[in-house]
């Protein structure tokens, strides 16, 4: 493939047309506004100041295939600190004896991010964890929709209330921060909802919390809730969005745009189930936000490290399509799309793949392949052609990868022997091994082409660019 | 781990509450509205009738690693229409000669889908197209964001909106359906945009497409647009999004509700870099909105299968995080969790694996494992104890799983060892094969135990509940 390096001109600073486009930019400079565009700039919108509470070490720890010794907990947690995360959440010290003896230790690293732990909404609990030295914080939780007071805890709302002040009280008299959340708040009901968050509110917690527990809410429902909760409560609002239905990362930002301030993330988005909002896909999405408060605020090069040491951790494979990193985030297939991309990458990349110090790529080994991906790569091999000898040299790439899968050094191979032929004047066949089926087909392939060239009456009209090119994309 | 064929009572009935609650059902019956739910019932909204123009052999030709034979494609095309999309879209004729002998034989094949291909917007291309029998329709696309204009094709709005009049006019005269599409839409001009739609619309085309080419559009800014165009064109509004923000599904749920007709969709989402809405993402979001227009339309239990098919055919693995099919995606491990699934599934799935022919997993062989868990797996493997015994196992279990990661049949071990020593009277190990070091930490952790048992003053304390099911959720 073709490896570019080109600078990503436009990237963040008209990502989204209309969401960069006010910032002081005059009016000659500025990119088209689009009305429709993402209100970064909304006065609710935290899209360019949110703060990530990272919690692959409480909600990482129930992804199925986790078991984190203390040396991997701690290693994650460097990690994480190095990275630049706000707060770093762990597993509560009730779950088991080495949660508390991990919890201690994780807090005496003496690490930028402050340091929470997730409890159940029980003093028992909080007690617990409020005798650990150099916590931070307490996240506290408990299950608020008709579903979970029936199935799960069997407690009414008054109950609910009168131990979230019990506890929050004490959490605040031991000096720790406090968020107190609902569990499955897309399926609570919104005036018992309310009525408890005014009620913690009031008497100083921290933070509340949104839960999307079952993973069901959609953007403009959560929208309009943390829009509401925003109206209600003075507090931070964090939200915690689950993966079930593909919303996890939309909603994380549709929760910002109406006024959220803290997010819930965990590597690779590993949680119960299929997870989270991933940390990587959320930095995918804030960046064409607000780059400059994303690349100041975070280590985004190190983002693929952290990835891999969590996938080893936690015996997975980084997905093929993971934002970012996936191995081919970053790979331009199509004709049109290589053209457009080996002028200027912005067409179509709205990420810049440097900013997380990846290369992108520009395949050239496939019958989609166009010839400006050849022309590049020729340049890169130091062979020097024609743009018609581009042109046909392309179509016997196409040609072949119609007949079987190219790999890159096929296609290199192709490339080298079509230069010497065309200007050493040699006759050497342009790929080895074919077996003689491939070899009928390839001639048959070829007369086609032939016979397509002169029917339109001009002999290099494949090689002008029709077919070469066609390639679809969008 | 345990698996649990219970039937999930409120699946789908009320799975987003407000969005079916007005169904018909009697104000008894009725869960209560949520005034944030999701617009399902909204007279714009197309969430309950939706169609899927399938992909995978256009889109996801140009994923990195695709090549698709003559026999894979026909495979593909085959299983796709057995699952009940809509449509299929291949890869343009004019991209190579094996891809127009392919779109023969694929419209040959007598599916029920309607076979589209995609073609550039030129009129050499729509003539190659309109010529193979059996096709159905042409979807044409034309890049209109300024950085397209200027860095790919180099025309302007007025040639553009020309060529596109002549090539729609030229294939409805041959008997299809037309579909016109703008690339890269959301760095477009709005104006530009909606003159060319209103256009196109004027001359009869079929459908006009919105395509997030570089998949930097957000979920607020996808409803505000489909609805904007909602009200300049009369005829349908297919919607295709890119995935490099991780945001392809909810924007095609955002498009839905703002009267979009059609989605893009691609086997595992494979296409141009990490892709676009994969299939199975789509219907883990939509089955949420409207259960009944899914199961009853799409045979959601070959998705499996599909999805298997592909991942082959591109050598790639399915995500371990993937919608519905991830390994995963219906494993509950922490205890609350896990308590409330065998209570009642409901409370924390909100997608149903039965609907797509899969089991659901509670996980009981880790420091989170809570004893409902426990319990749930002694009756699995008819070994009856008291509740204060499977408190102690599961006390056991927890102590175990804190020093070594327990695989199942370990927890299986531990549990007939134990059940063996409290039934009858034996004194066997509970575990085989532990470390000289393991034990020590093992004697460690119960001491603790112990300890913090006695200082409740209670020897029962631990078994009793409160470290053993005081695993996080959320």
């Amino acid at each position: 493939m073709v490896t570019t390096n080109g600078t990503n001109g436009t990237n963040g600073t008209n990502g989204t047309n209309g969401v960069n486009g006010t910032n002081g930019a005059s009016a000659a400079e500025r990119p088209s506004r689009n009305p429709y565009a993402s209100d970064g700039d909304n006065f609710l919108s935290n899209v360019g100041r949110f703060k990530i509470i990272e919690s692959t070490l409480r909600e990482g720890e129930q992804f199925a295939n986790s078991f984190f010794d203390t040396e991997t907990k701690i290693k994650i947690a460097q990690a994480l600190d190095d990275f630049g995360v706000d707060y770093i959440e762990l597993t509560s010290p009730a779950a088991s004896e080495q949660s508390r003896l991990d919890c201690e230790k994780i807090c005496a690293l003496g690490l930028k991010a402050k340091i929470l732990t997730h409890v159940r909404c029980h003093m028992d609990d909080a007690r617990m964890a409020c005798a650990i030295p150099g916590l931070s914080g307490l996240d506290i939780v408990i299950g608020t929709s008709s579903q979970l007071r029936e199935h799960s805890h069997g407690k009414d709302m008054d109950h609910i209330q009168r131990t979230a002040v019990e506890v929050i009280n004490y959490v605040k008299s031991q000096g720790l921060e406090v968020r107190f959340s609902s569990e499955d708040s897309f399926r609570s009901n919104l005036v018992d909802l309310l009525t408890i968050y005014r009620a913690v509110d009031q008497i100083g917690v921290n933070r509340v919390g949104i839960a999307d527990t079952v993973g069901c809410a959609s953007p403009r429902q959560v929208y309009d809730l943390v829009r509401t909760l925003r109206g209600v409560v003075s507090c931070d609002i964090e939200c915690h969005f689950h993966d079930d239905t593909g919303c996890a990362t939309a909603n994380a930002f549709c929760a910002l745009e109406a006024g959220a301030t803290h997010i819930d993330t965990s590597v690779l988005g590993i949680g119960e189930r299929n997870g989270i909002t991933p940390l990587g896909g959320l930095m995918a999405r804030m960046i064409v936000g607000n780059r400059d408060y994303v690349k100041d605020k975070y280590r985004l090069e190190k983002l693929k490290d952290i990835e891999n040491l969590v996938a080893s951790a936690v015996e997975i494979n980084v997905p093929f399509n993971n934002p970012i990193t996936g191995f081919c985030a970053f790979t331009h297939k199509a004709g049109i799309h290589a053209k457009a991309i080996l002028n200027n990458p912005s067409t179509y990349e709205i990420l810049n793949p440097s900013d997380f110090g990846l290369s992108r790529y520009v395949h050239f080994a496939s019958r989609l392949t166009g010839w400006n991906a050849i022309k590049s790569r020729c340049e890169q091999l130091g062979l020097h052609m024609s743009d018609t000898e581009y042109k046909q040299c392309t179509a016997k790439v196409k040609a072949l990868a119609d007949i079987r899968k190219l790999t890159l050094d096929d296609t290199d191979a192709i490339i080298r022997n079509f230069h010497k032929n065309v200007t050493a004047g040699a006759d050497v066949p342009l790929v080895e091994g074919l077996t003689q089926g491939e070899k009928r087909l390839l001639d048959e392939e070829e007369a086609v082409l032939d016979q397509a060239a002169n029917k339109k009456g001009k002999l290099d009209s494949v090689a002008a660019g029709l077919p070469v090119d066609a390639a679809n994309s969008v």
